[in-house]
């Protein structure tokens, strides 16, 4: 059944000087603000990673207790530390998804099962077998940038099954709509990340909320000072009220990017899918394996799509970026269609 | 069998302006030229962490090949990786030694068994049951700073059998005596960390050696990315010759510390177990525990013996610190001992 390469990530498509539309990174490099504050919190590395003061500000940033707060290091360990705490559990992952939940399952010893959504990508929580006790979904989903109804995931919850909410995207969409990060339910998980916004990837920052149950058996199975001093300062700096405000802000230049991205695209004749609502589309493109790799000879790196169960070779997924580059790209592109 | 609070660890120990011997961390930041370079990367944050280079820098560091080394976030979650790698197999811990070991077996389902050592903390390798095959023994051990010879850890190999050697102290020792790092014999697996000689306990740094097959399979169960950007950065770093060197130095200078703070216990009548090698002693002191609050009442934090399988309340480790520390905290001891 792991017939994807679930390994597979826009990171490996990179490199050779290749323009990149394939990583979901949005910045260049950490703002200034935040990386003179990783800058001084260097002199603090001696000691042992205290993730108490990181604990407290998403607690704060989302309305919620500090025992409902787990930082982890970045969403890829709460994967882990799910498939590995929930050992038992029959497991279900939403796809077409982040590949990562699936993986971590299988590493754990989990035969996840999948429900795969079909174009537009609607979810319909009966889809989900009643048996399922511990399910994963995206919002908005990587890659297919569809941002699912809040109450759609909620109808997902059942006395004791746990459903975890990727949200590491979340921070991207203008307002936080469809958020569920600030409601304690029983059963629910929510994983944020820092990565995407604020050009941390190589950092490993994120964290989940759950009830403090879920919290104290993650902690349990989750190596002891896992989120590094840095990544809990990123976690603190990232969540005061100017870095949200400033993440609005770039969230509103995204989309209003995306927008000029699907437009270019639709003029183009090619296939957005879904509604995208994150700062990445899916796209569909007879012979979009080949046309990937001609995107390449001409600078361009793009994710492919086949790597997604319950995609193809025909989907893939690009970033958005700034009107330049978008611009330059819809271009190159143009002339590499068929007629 | 949960009988001791594994999860104590000398960081809880200090704060409110104590005086820290009960961690074993050594310098008090990051030198300059490390810190230096962890600044340059900050801003190479926004792209995924590669872990080749640092890969490659620990091959040719200890003679190996890139197949046989994984760079992980530290030493801890190499313990995670393991117990969750060889789930089914028959642990054994030797004690006392690190309790992360322990911890991670049982957090991953395990029971491991212990084989305790008594004073002088020799090990024989016949007191570990012939049905084992996932061993852990520290080198040196963590908190009897005693160094096994290279000789009765090889002589733990069997044919399937995993032998762990943590010898994350062990560039803390001139010349890195008893080392295995270089040798890839089938089944042993090392551990190393850079976290105590260089100051960057919070980046959280540290790597694997073993043969490529259990490579591949702690690979498979790591978080991806697991070893942040960082991480990597100070791995290439701490492996230069130059580095080298000065690790080198360093432990010539805490060896020259370790005797002094020795012969000031000694003199005080203070029983020294074992023969420390590392850049800690553990002391057995009847009522030792009265003697730490005391000690904290007196500005110094030192690390409690009692959590250690096959300790006491009447053991206590302390930190090989510089001399003006050193004799200071001895001066403030002697009033503190009983007549």
């Amino acid at each position: 059944m792991a017939d994807y390469d679930l390994h597979h990530h826009g990171d490996r498509e990179v490199g050779d000087g290749l323009v990149d539309l394939a990583v979901n990174v949005r910045l260049p490099e950490p703002p200034e603000w935040l990386r003179r504050e990783l800058a001084e919190a260097l002199g603090d590395l001696a000691a042992y990673p205290d993730p108490t003061a990181a604990t407290e500000a998403v607690a704060a940033r989302h309305g919620r207790r500090p025992d409902d707060v787990l930082v982890t290091a970045g969403a890829a360990e709460a994967f882990t530390l799910l498939a590995t705490a929930f050992r038992d559990r029959n497991a279900v992952v939403v796809h077409p998804q982040f590949t990562e939940p699936e993986a971590a399952l299988r590493a754990a010893g989990h035969e996840p099962r999948r429900v795969v959504l079909r174009p537009d990508f609607t979810l319909d929580p009966a889809l989900v077998p009643e048996d399922a006790d511990l399910v994963f979904a995206g919002n908005p989903t990587n890659p297919t940038s569809v941002l699912h109804p809040a109450a759609t995931l909620e109808a997902l919850l059942r006395p004791g099954r746990v459903v975890v909410v990727d949200e590491a995207f979340l921070d991207a969409v203008p307002g936080e709509p469809e958020s569920l990060a600030g409601k304690a339910l029983p059963g629910l998980v929510v994983l944020r990340s820092l990565t995407k916004t604020w050009g941390i990837a190589g950092l490993r920052a994120g964290y989940l909320l759950a009830e403090p149950d879920v919290v104290r058996r993650l902690k349990a199975v989750q190596p002891p000072w896992s989120a590094s001093t840095l990544a809990a300062r990123a976690v603190v700096a990232c969540c005061r009220p100017a870095a949200l405000d400033e993440a609005d802000k770039l969230a509103i230049a995204a989309e209003r990017d995306r927008e000029r991205l699907v437009a270019g695209l639709r003029e183009l004749g090619v296939e957005v899918l879904g509604e995208p609502r994150a700062p990445f589309v899916l796209v569909k493109i007879p012979g979009a394996q080949g046309i990937r790799e001609r995107l390449r000879e001409q600078g361009y790196a793009v994710r492919r799509g086949d790597t997604f169960p319950g995609l193809d070779g025909d989907h893939l997924r690009l970033a958005v970026r700034d009107e330049a580059t978008t611009t330059a790209f819809l271009r190159v592109l143009a002339r590499l269609l068929p007629a």
